[in-house]
């Protein structure tokens, strides 16, 4: 499907754009089902945060009109939205006055191996580490070098996710998903407040688990905890849960909360 | 003057390129005098050992022959290349034979006070800390939201530079700056292994300093230090050198050192 850019027709952007100068910006990943954007509360929450915390100023009502109209035209699909500070003049010092650019990309459906779901995949220990920035802590922004460092790490087919820890050895999340442990029922997740990125279904399922009297845990994961988990499982708002089953010399089960999850997850996105 | 994507006037960028998706690329600012780029060798090594370090395909030969082209165009003032690791398709994955695409834009001579490099600047004192991240440090990257951030810090016109610590509280470097100190007749500047810019500048100045006796020395710095400094000034490939007389409570007189090293910077900028 065709690009928008603020809202019109386009298939290129202006050289000044901040976003290409600097990563100047935001940007939304939305599974996109039946021309409704899924969990776009959460999205566009996530979103008006982060633009919050980067001081870019951003038209929401025009941003989720414009959502709301390419998700129609797409039907079903996957929806990128990145949102810039706009224009940019010499130097890193922004205008307190721009205004924000629109991007608004479509793509089908995405095709990941259904194995995945089923039967749960294997994780890549990635080499790359995640640098400390509790200013950027959870934001989708467009400085991502470190995912693009650490998805070049492997290319055979075999890892369908990689795992990514801080400089100090922490389990934070994987290079496009976040990551869950379950140990004795409790649901547990990496706390993010020094880096990662808060992924929307990450959000979501801690509700739902907390909404149906499931323990949850948002807390620092030690790499040598994963050894202690009863289930291990990543998620992102596009397809959902992977099971994991192994990851390094360690591997799991799929186990019950997993699937009991997954089901919620699925729910959501075929709503 | 007009802007060149791969060699061609363009004025507009495909939306698909990484370096708006993820700032996956690297850019060089510089100086260019009478239709020459200034300190060309040092841009352009620095720009390679970027790409290798970030396995970026970029075709030397035409990238040099397209600067030494746009700076004859352009005769006096600043140019910019961009290099970005091409259009991208779904995911952080890079294609393996993907060509880099090189962005080059042309700008007047910067128009700083003249009184930044005779009487000296006030750095401001940036609470935005600069990350930790061994694998990107020294590169002159297009993930720059950190210094978005601390240049955002002030809009006063007293203060023309941020100083900006790692999250040690070591001293790292400028907004858009190197820094040095000069101590019993060393010269010091902050070691990069960790965080920030390995500028051109800053690299010619050792060589220079070196070459004429003067005793140099690449180490950590803890904000602590700054007191003991008998000279401090900020350098860069555009302006050259500006001596540093203020930093919060802390003061300088503009010295013999900070003076001679920029007569050389001077000449080299003229040459």
């Amino acid at each position: 499907m065709e690009c928008w850019v603020d809202g019109q027709p386009a298939d290129a952007l202006s050289l000044k754009d901040r976003g290409l100068a600097y990563g100047d910006g935001l940007f939304e990943t939305i599974a996109v089902h039946s021309g409704k954007p899924v969990l776009l509360d959460r999205h566009v929450e996530r979103l008006l945060n982060g633009c919050q915390r980067l001081a870019i100023n951003l038209d929401h009502a025009t941003m989720v009109a414009e959502l709301s109209a390419y998700a129609q035209g797409l039907h079903d699909g996957v929806l990128k939205l990145i949102v810039t500070r706009g224009d940019g003049q010499r130097g890193y010092a922004p205008a307190p006055t721009a205004q924000a650019r629109r991007i608004l990309q479509g793509n089908p459906v995405a095709a990941y191996p259904a194995a995945n779901a089923q039967l749960g995949v294997r994780l890549f220990p990635c080499a790359t580490r995640l640098s400390r920035q509790p200013l950027l802590a959870g934001l989708k922004h467009l400085n991502r070098l470190e995912q693009v460092l650490a998805r070049a790490e492997w290319q055979d087919a075999e890892h369908a996710e990689g795992l990514m820890l801080d400089m100090a050895g922490r389990v934070i999340e994987g290079v496009f998903s976040n990551v869950f442990l379950i140990r004795d029922g409790v649901l547990i997740t990496p706390d993010l407040k020094r880096c990662g990125v808060a992924g929307v279904m990450r959000a979501e399922l801690l509700f739902q688990a907390e909404s149906s009297g499931i323990p949850t845990q948002i807390t620092d994961i030690p790499l040598e905890q994963l050894q202690w988990a009863d289930e291990v499982f990543v998620c992102n708002s596009v397809y959902g849960i992977w099971p994991v089953r192994a990851y390094a010399a360690l591997s799991w089960p799929v186990g019950p909360l997993t699937r009991k999850l997954q089901i919620t997850a699925r729910a959501l996105l075929d709503a």
